[in-house]
Order: C-alpha cells, then sequence, then structure tokens
C-alpha cells in the first residue's frame, strides 16, 4: 500500500495530470468504468485502501491529496491519450473554445447525440485535461477526439454557428457544426470557410459554447428520431 | 473609499452571499448591466477604486477579497430577491437539482428561449446563490423565478423529462418542462401527477439536467419559429 504522497508513483501522476505529454488522469469510478467498457485500458491504477476497488491500494488522505479534482474520489487512473481523423458523417467543432469544462460537455453531447468526432480548432482547452474528462462524463473515451488547425480538415459540409447570421438551423442533416468562443464568435476567416452560416433562434444575445453544440447536434441528428 | 476587510458595510455584503435572508449578490460590471437594462436597483454597489465605475469604491485587493467567486471582478452589488408566481404559458420546473450551476444555466437557457418562468422545486439550488447567478449570465434579472412544492402548482399541461419513458418530446408545446436530478431523475409520485411523460432522444444514458432542460425548451419552442 502506497502511504506517502513523495512516492514516485504519484508524483509522476500529478506531474501526468498538469503536463499530459501524450498521457491523461481519470478520476472516479464512473470514469473509469466508462474506460472499461471502451476497451481502453489504464497504465496506472490506484484506488483508496479498504475500497474494495482493483488497483495499487493508496491511503485514502493520501489520494485526496494527488487528486485534482479535490473531491473524495476512491479510484484514479493514467491512461494513454488517442487522437483521431476529424471523421463524419455527424461532427462538431470548437474553435477558441477555451473553457475545459465546456469541452468537456461538449464532448458528452456528441455521445449523446451520436456524433462520430469531436474537433478541436485553435485555441481551444486539452480535452484530456482533468476538467474536460470529468465534465464529459467518461464520454471522452467512446467519442474520438481530432484536432484541426483549418475548417478544410474538417468533415463537410461545415456549418458555422453564429449568433444572429444565416437561416435557422434546422435539421436533419450531416457534416461538421462549428462552434466559436461565446463572446468572440468565429474568426471572419472561419466563417468564410465554412460551408454554410446558421443560428439557433433565441430571444437573448447568446448560448454558451457547449449549450449551442448540444442543441445543434439535437437538431441535426433529428432524421434518427423520424 | 473602503480600504479594509473589515468595514461594516463589506462584512454585510459576505453574509449576504452566504445567507442571502431576502437578499442576494451580484459580480462583474456584464450582470450589474443586465440588472440596469431590467431596471432592477442595486441596494448597494462596491466597484474598484480607479475603475471609473459608479459606486461607493473599494481598494481592489480588499474588493477582490469579498468576492466569492475570487475573479477578480470589479463591481458587486446587493440586490432584493424577486420571487413570482409559477407562470406560463411555457415554463421549466426543477426538481431535486442541486447543483447552482445547473440551476443558473437553466435560467440562461428559459431566457434564451422565451420561457415565463423557471420554477424550483423541492432540493434545488437556491437560484440567488453567487454560482447560479454567475451562471445565469444575467438572465436570473430577466426571467421570473418562482418555487413550488407540488406538481400541482405547475402551469398545466406538464411535461416530465424522463430517461427512456414516454414518448420522444415533440414541439411546439406550452405548459411546464419538469426535470429531475441526473441520476435520481424525479421521483414516481412526481412523474405520476405530471400529465404527460416524454424523453430526449440520446445514444447514452442521461443528459445533465441543464443540457436536458435547454434541449426541451428549445423544442418547445419550436412554434416561434415555424
Amino acid at each position: 500500500m502506497i502511504t506517502s504522497i513523495h512516492n514516485p508513483r504519484l508524483k509522476e501522476l500529478r506531474r501526468i495530470a498538469r503536463r499530459r505529454d501524450g498521457r491523461f488522469v481519470a478520476e472516479g469510478e464512473d470514469l473509469l468504468a466508462a474506460a472499461e467498457q471502451a476497451g481502453w485500458p489504464a497504465l496506472e491504477r490506484f484506488v483508496a485502501a479498504g475500497s474494495g476497488l482493483a488497483g495499487e491500494e493508496v491511503e485514502p488522505e493520501v489520494l485526496h491529496r494527488v487528486s485534482a479534482l479535490r473531491s473524495g474520489t476512491r479510484a484514479i487512473a493514467v491512461f494513454e491519450q488517442r487522437w483521431s481523423p476529424p471523421a463524419g458523417p455527424l461532427a462538431v467543432a470548437l474553435w477558441g473554445v477555451g473553457d475545459p469544462g465546456n469541452v468537456g460537455t461538449v464532448i458528452r453531447a456528441a455521445h449523446a447525440f451520436g456524433a462520430a468526432s469531436v474537433v478541436l480548432g485553435p485555441d481551444t482547452a486539452d480535452p484530456y485535461s482533468p476538467k474536460a474528462v470529468r465534465a464529459s462524463m467518461g464520454a471522452i473515451f467512446a467519442v474520438p477526439v481530432a484536432r484541426a488547425t483549418t475548417v478544410g480538415e474538417l468533415p463537410g459540409p461545415v456549418t458555422a454557428l453564429a449568433a444572429r447570421a444565416g437561416a435557422p438551423l434546422r435539421g436533419p442533416g450531416e457534416g461538421t457544426i462549428l462552434v466559436g468562443a461565446e463572446r468572440d464568435g468565429l474568426p471572419h476567416d472561419v466563417l468564410e470557410a465554412a460551408h454554410h452560416t446558421a443560428h439557433i433562434p433565441i430571444h437573448t444575445e447568446s448560448l454558451n459554447a457547449a449549450m449551442a453544440a448540444t442543441v445543434a447536434l439535437y437538431e441535426l441528428s433529428r432524421v434518427q428520431r423520424a
């Protein structure tokens, strides 16, 4: 049993949670169960001593101190990151979405509405950061994530979501939903490069990126419910 | 200018942020602008000295220390709470939704999709808590909030959202969308008391309360876009 915060493997765990050089950390039994269900093996697995969970036992107080989320978790594991190419028929791409909670929520929505991939554009939070992983509620293990730097890399047709411009978004549909930052929206050249521009009809100025992406995925996946 | 954390008015501000006996605290210029736009006057208004904002000046470091959100805000104000009766034609009700961020996000979605009120049922987070107010992005000043303890108090027809039961939710529609806690859903007697049960078709087990309510409000407000 590991009883010290200075244990070299726990030090390495904390380093990975901060730096994430090709690996990442997931916390909590629900997330680790999601990884198992997806057939994504843990490289290391630490559990609270006495919890009866499978893994290297750690004194609960010590485990709590290495937790990035400080949420009283009883299991923490390290995984290899996986990056896929952008894939359709339905994808969602985030451009300049800096909040990891929003990124994780979008991954969760992508899973719920059957999107084939989540594509992370420039200036977008790391989907493997502890907050994004937690917000995904395990969907990070189920939905392929990809990186892109240009709109041309996205599965087409690409529909840019704007606050007011274009037509109201109407499903069913395929291709990529492109979502920008809440305040700044999408840069002009990105809007230009998209095939269509559409908006979600609302009475206010904006939705946040996660809410907008969730509604757009719901609308476009409508065909599956016809 | 206020230069001490021990200033009695700042102490009172912190007390209200914690206890909220009929008043509440909102932080940040965007939120205070939303209050002004809604014609909801501040009882007290504290601003960072040198910011040029209107209000009682406070040394920035001291203002930071009284902030509940610790987000470097330059303006904090105290308001009277307002409670309305549950109102339609379209309302959303939360039952057992304990996370204040979710409650605030639902208030924001209600504003975006034109709901007439947000009704807070039993065991639901306080919409006037600092986190809920912040997550509402100012919508707390625009959408009437109400309390209820029974389904009978909600504007009808009441549609209970379930993970799997009932028909797929189809708009346009009126009445109340009733949303429960993510894990536990709605209690059996609450489901029984609703007029309809419906679900949002998803590939996974659940959406969180805020995502589910957002999609449901979008779907029911569809008539306005026909």
